[in-house]
């Protein structure tokens, strides 16, 4: 009957110590998103497959969880008839974006446009486990729909830059746009592969500017093409001379010189807020969705070593495949994985983020409970956290679980403190110990809590 | 390509003001847990089948959600075939009880016993889904592992009347112990019918005595039987007297005997930590599940009429089917959702939780952004939700904005105020209006909130 446990490849239980930490990451960003004035929202963990497939390409459809509708019908049924379809409908949620666009949609008639929200769940991915990555991780993701204004650009840029100055986290973020992109592979002479060049830009920092060259060859373009695309990819200095010099590669191309204008207009506005982040345009910046249309972010961690850990940008189109044309929005995603192993390799999360309980009462006896409990429970009134010992074990064996659990002070009340009516607290670092009435559990809360 | 958006039957999607709820009532549930002592866990929403099946009866193996290993899998695989469980090997969580055990068993080299923790999630059931049942709904359970003391069981108490006093929750928490039940079939002569016994009895509020009778009988226990167990489910009057009733009945059976004086030990308990909750013996309470060994418990809303809203029991053997053996435990599960109906309708939630931004910076153009945006900036650090309409639009469509979202204060700011270095703030349920120099965000920020 016994069977050895485990949970599936590729997920993680998550203990004491790290809920309390990722509770922290998350309480972070959910403070900030609220100062912006988001509102929450939760999708459910199963969408119907209609919404899901062909929504993140050949690829991603592979990598989706399905759901057989019950238990019976996975003994009835061949899945290889055309019934199959009607005992797997559902799928679990691949990420956050495109049960928004679902959501607001399905919700057009209640929500007030511009709809600034932001949702923080888990998503699944039946994607190849390794160091880092997760077939259950979680999204923080925010979003704006409804405005084309690049204000909603620099409230994304705010949000990263509190965000990621309250943990701690030094980094850069980086900032290009699709209509750039666009323009790049008009004015090359291949418009038509837009899709191919970004792809191959993408991998630059990977794999380095000769191996990306290789590839647009590779992918059919001219040596002629791949020279006119070199300066854009190997370009430095400030942000101003980087649009400069791209004003006069694209001037040819309206796209390009809107994309552009978008790229400087938010460059200003970040002036203007007073923006404290390393902010920088980087033309090799495309990552691998295809539905941007204007800014793309990324967020890289200045002082650990990991790939992205918050990225998005702007979509004109997304709610359109749900029967919503021309409903622009802008979203950032925050990989809460990630942020955790940087916060976790720079020690950064404060300490005592994992405290359990503030005191334990010893477990002296049946007669002393009655005189215990109420002190307990009166205490808790006063904030504490306070344990009673379950059973009345050898002292030593009581102290030992404080220990074990980090509770800082012990009381060990007998029949002496019941006569006298006073509570003893024990510090157990210090080995400090004080004596209390119970007219005074503030005291002596404020005792255990260092608080005098 | 458009298609119309829905989600799978028996689930929700969470809007802002459900969400602010609904978080009111997990962060009341966890801040009670804490101030206890629990330690948050998660589990992931996925978990081995072998795990799961087998743990719910056969009724709840169908009920389970089944997950394909990848959608690639689904197309090439005949189901049919033997091969068909290395295709299928996950499902998702069912409750919060069986992942716990499964939990405990597996980290039971990293954890301290007794082991107190809780765990708030969503579980999945294939349900057929009516009102107020969901194929996706949320438990938030605590448990503690390690320990037979009635001690336990009174700190569940304490926890539950905790939690119902500050949701404003009126209830009666219902007890029971599964021994007298197993006593009850050891005394009318059935010892084997214990399970179709208890699920008769379990059945009593609903279906009513003489049905309750009929489906003993139904079941094989002879007439006299039947009469043998009617007193006990029949029942009224103090506890003391059903306590004293019962030991007259149960006298034979040392079973009965033990559940007795764990029940009078555990009343004793309550009254001598000063609980302030109607507490009730209840010996028609069973709860079908078969895994409870010990006390039996049941909360039911005194002003709201629903199915229970909390539950739960002590278990000795759920570790064991793990390789656990001798792992007493006790624990209960809030109803998030059920608890969520009776607050909506009893009208407990407080007023503005569902609060959005505070402020609306109206947008009057580029030039005067560069005034605002600090200004906004500066404001948040105050400790202000914030917002910055995005457009220049008409201004009537701004104020609209901010009565459509319920965002009480309206700050417009012109070249008049850039010029001044001056904040104009309007209340917009009063009309008052207030003018602030820069040096005064504070005051503004108080005004604001009507905290001045």
């Amino acid at each position: 009957m016994s069977q050895k446990p485990s949970i599936p490849k590729g997920t993680r239980d998550f203990g004491q110590r790290e809920m309390a930490r990722r509770n922290y990451i998350f309480d972070t960003v959910r403070s900030v998103f609220k100062s912006f004035g988001y509102s929450q929202i939760e999708t459910p963990a199963m969408e119907n497959l209609g919404t899901l497939l062909g929504k993140y390409g050949d690829e991603g459809d592979k990598l989706l969880y399905r759901i057989l509708n019950s238990g019976d019908a996975f003994a009835s049924v061949d899945f290889n008839s055309p019934i199959a379809p009607q005992v797997c409908e559902k799928g679990l949620r691949y990420d956050l974006t495109v049960p928004f666009a679902r959501y607001v949609v399905q919700h057009q008639g209640e929500l007030s446009f511009p709809f600034k929200r932001f949702q923080m769940q888990p998503v699944w991915r039946a994607d190849r486990p390794q160091k880092g990555r997760y077939r259950e991780f979680w999204q923080c993701d925010v979003d704006v729909v409804g405005s084309r204004s690049q204000l909603c650009e620099l409230e994304l840029v705010q949000i990263v830059a509190k965000v990621f100055a309250l943990l701690g986290i030094r980094v850069c973020l980086k900032i290009n746009n699709r209509k750039i992109l666009t323009a790049l592979a008009e004015v090359c002479g291949y418009p038509g592969k837009v899709v191919d060049i970004t792809v191959a830009i993408d991998k630059i920092e990977k794999i380095g500017l000769e191996a990306v060259e290789a590839e647009m060859l590779e992918k059919g373009l001219s040596a002629e093409a791949v020279a006119v695309l070199r300066p854009a990819l190997t370009l430095s200095g400030s942000t101003a001379s980087k649009i400069a010099a791209m004003r006069g590669m694209l001037s040819s191309s309206s796209e390009g010189m809107k994309g552009l204008d978008e790229v400087e207009e938010l460059f200003s506005l970040i002036s203007a807020a007073g923006v404290d982040m390393q902010c920088e345009l980087d033309l090799s910046l495309a990552r691998g969705l295809n539905y941007y249309t204007g800014a793309i972010f990324e967020v890289k961690a200045l002082d650990w070593q990991i790939g992205s850990i918050c990225g998005g940008g702007r979509y004109d189109n997304l709610t359109g495949i749900f029967g919503l044309p021309d409903m622009s929005g802008v979203g950032v995603s925050f990989g809460a994985d990630r942020i955790y192993d940087v916060m976790c390799g720079l020690e950064l999360f404060p300490k005592g983020l994992e405290a359990g309980a503030d005191l334990l009462f010893a477990n002296m006896g049946r007669e002393e409970l009655a005189y215990v409990l109420p002190l307990a429970a009166a205490l808790r009134e006063e904030g504490l956290s306070v344990e009673v010992y379950p059973d009345s074990a050898k002292l030593r064996k009581q102290f030992e679980y404080c220990e074990r659990k980090g509770i800082p002070a012990i009381s060990v009340c007998g029949t002496q403190e019941a006569e006298a009516g006073t509570i003893q607290v024990k510090k157990l670092s210090s080995g400090e110990q004080r004596s209390f009435s119970k007219a005074e559990l503030g005291s002596a809360a404020a005792f255990v809590l260092g608080r005098e």
